[in-house]
């Protein structure tokens, strides 16, 4: 899964502007992007000296993601973070603290500056103006990670985890404990884990984890509900699967959506994936249902034989393995002179 | 809502003896049964003398809810508490901590001792064995007070709530604040404003609690998930009514189940169950799908104009008031020579 981000900038472009999957973004009505815009800019006088043209110069961006926006995904968090790599190599700057810049577009965004395990750091500022990221192993410390993502058949209205978590620092008594007591010792915990490889530590706390920041959705006022129940589906298949087996072999957590994103190794892959998707059995041919890192499943495994559950409960499975963070590619979505290469612009 | 419970004692009565709604139950194998009945045996001693016959009487039970059981509506708590105050009153027994006996058959009995607004309170003992209850206020003290019960239409396997609430007391983190911080604060809160009759107040404190307790819920490891989809969608109905009406009309509190329970003052019940029963859809008769106190509603008002969810979410519509705690009536359930009233026996 990736964002992809092509700019240009120079005296030729007439104003900023930027392309999101083909729907063309104002940046003046999108506070988020102004501000990546204008640290970027700040950057560039630091950096270049006041008087740079390039301080003046407008920039004409395209992005694209290969999955779904505003869907759980964390696709702002991606999108944001290939924005500002992409800005700091065009301007050629060194040296900027880029997850804080990243931060201002989306809060996680920060974390996908880099590759493999990264930690969002609180900081000690009361304004989180020094919230930042670091990387606490690359890919390579741990290859055989696996996730999948589960990506749930959904209608109902979202609230963004923006809204949701202010809304949740307002009103969740609940959420000054977990800040307090419950993050700092599981962060220990989890990099220690992460550190060990100790894959059955890791799946224990990623699922605590996912329960308690949902708990603390609900308990935020009104309630914040981002599970539905294909999601509560999916965490007791993995209880049930993890039980049958006898050993945590997947674990699940949950962002700000119904979606599940499955943590398991490449050893077990192919036997849990064969009970899965009998577990959520689909309409689809496997070619568009299962995508990703898939190999061919065995056929008629049901290992540990659950019952199947409705169909089409799930949209897609994807498979995929860590990031390892952005970096340069050699195709571009722009044209020299700032047109867009694929068909889109004309549509829209 | 209410539990009906004859016993009749005597030399001439052979054995032990329990019919739940029809079905005969081994006390032997009930552990909270044989706890309940040993403890007023204890009593009778205590009271009565080391050699009074009554200790040596066996005793046969008839009891019989008006409600389901084990569906999250607490006919256990209202059944041992109507057990362990007609055995109290059968062998006139005075001064007994009758909260504390029928807590030993279920927790929330030692609540349904009494009427009106009741607290549980936790006590100082480890054991919990000083846990009694205590009446806060009167049914009549707030007269106007109506609950709607919205029972759900639900196939999910249930955990039952002990099962759930020991394996939160093992594994929840959340929980620990929970008890030294929020429950003593809004226990004082909600106190207040029962003996304000703030309803606005009580409403919201109600709704917080029952997130929160879920929330503790989903916080216990594996989680344990009594709310459906269903029960959010009547927890978003609650909040997008009390929106539109400008003020807190109704609150919903959740106990071990997905079925809702509303509180809402007379004064405001008939508009907001025109709006719930347009909102919540049936194919039966109201006469079937409308039960307990319901004033004919106004045909086709639908003061706020929600929109209509798919028909039969719920499986019925209860509208009942507090109760007055247990008193003795005069229809028993059993003939004076132990055998059943009804034909149930016969069938069993």
């Amino acid at each position: 899964m990736h964002t992809k981000t092509s700019i240009i900038a120079g005296p030729f472009i007439t104003e900023d502007c930027v392309w999101l999957n083909g729907q063309i973004m104002s940046i003046e009505r999108n506070e988020r992007l102004k501000k990546c815009f204008d640290l970027i800019r700040n950057l560039i006088k630091i950096q270049k000296g006041e008087n740079s043209q390039e301080v003046k110069w407008k920039i004409r961006v395209c992005s694209e993601n290969n999955f779904p926006t505003a869907a759980g995904l964390a696709s702002s968090a991606a999108g944001y973070a290939c924005l500002v790599y992409t800005l700091a190599n065009a301007f050629g700057l060194v040296n900027g603290d880029l997850p804080s810049i990243a931060r201002q577009g989306s809060g996680s965004a920060c974390r996908s500056i880099y590759g493999g395990f990264v930690q969002w750091t609180a900081g000690v500022d009361d304004q989180g103006y020094d919230s930042t990221a670091v990387q606490i192993a690359a890919d390579t410390h741990w290859p055989e990670m696996r996730i999948i993502i589960l990506v749930v058949n959904d209608s109902k209205k979202k609230t963004s985890s923006t809204v949701g978590m202010k809304q949740a620092v307002k009103t969740s008594e609940l959420l000054k404990y977990r800040i307090q007591k419950c993050v700092p010792e599981r962060t220990k915990e989890i990099i220690q884990a992460i550190t060990d490889k100790n894959f059955e530590k890791f799946a224990e706390i990623t699922m605590r984890d996912s329960n308690q920041f949902h708990a603390i959705c609900l308990d935020t006022y009104p309630p914040c509900v981002y599970l539905n129940q294909v999601s509560h589906e999916i965490i007791s298949f993995v209880h049930d699967y993890n039980e049958a087996t006898g050993q945590i072999k997947v674990s699940y957590t949950f962002y700000a959506g119904p979606n599940a994103f499955l943590f398991i190794q490449q050893i077990d892959l192919s036997l849990f994936m064969s009970e899965l998707v009998n577990v959520f059995p689909t309409m689809q041919p496997n070619s568009s249902y299962l995508r990703g890192i898939v190999s061919t499943l065995p056929n008629n495994v049901k290992p540990y034989g659950f019952k199947s559950k409705d169909k089409d409960l799930l949209k897609y499975i994807m498979v995929t393995k860590l990031g390892n963070g952005p970096k340069c590619v050699d195709d571009h979505l722009l044209n020299s002179d700032g047109t867009l290469k694929s068909k889109i612009e004309s549509t829209n």
